[in-house]
């Protein structure tokens, strides 16, 4: 297995997602995430939100941003650094609906409280990863 | 409980630790540490690293730095932001040296190559938390 097989191995078997994001004092925040709803070859990977979130709120102004997988059992880990962009299309929204999600967006997949996550890893950074 | 017992207690519970650093190009960076060796009242917080690991080189750079502590399995977190100084002095490090740390130094105790990252919550930061 290549490592960048290893890598996608390991990053499809997490649960959980941690997004890194820059605040507007220059401050790193940490939030963990569910696993992204949906993912494009361990490099686009998608995560639904509120629009009216503090995450939402700093990508927009500094899309600068990480996600972090990790397996706390074996303590190993993988980062990719990239950008963060705000969807609102309604494409995406629907495509990224789940039963169950008007707990989190009352008005239902046309809540404009309710928008998408986009993170494209950059493919010129390099991996950090102990896998 | 007062919220800020609350918040200690929920820290003091936890068994990894989150840091989030800024790297050189303004990326945000997350790595996963066990819990802190030393820590004082929820606001300062002392980790054994490596003087020649990433995280230093980027503390040392810019110490912008924040610490998140969360459950997956309540899906509940507590962020603090705040500074990360890098000690090198010989008295914080025999004070968190523990047996079996040859593994990761060794030339032991007074290995340069073995150093103590020192965590300050700014005091006046809102702290983010839903726990």
């Amino acid at each position: 297995m290549t490592p960048e097989q290893k890598i996608q191995r390991f990053i499809s078997k997490r649960r959980f997602a941690f997004i890194g994001s820059v605040d507007k004092e220059g401050f790193p925040n940490v939030k963990v995430m569910l696993f992204p709803r949906k993912t494009e070859n361990s490099t686009v990977f998608y995560f639904s939100t509120n629009t009216s979130s503090r995450r939402v709120e700093q990508f927009r102004k500094n899309p600068k941003a990480c996600l972090y997988f990790c397996s706390l059992f074996f303590f190993k880990g993988v980062m990719l650094r990239g950008k963060m962009d705000v969807l609102q299309e309604q494409s995406i929204k629907d495509e990224l609906w789940q039963r169950g999600d008007t707990k989190y967006y009352p008005k239902g997949v046309t809540d404009p409280d309710y928008c998408v996550l986009r993170f494209t890893a950059d493919e010129r950074s390099p991996r950090t990863y102990r896998i």
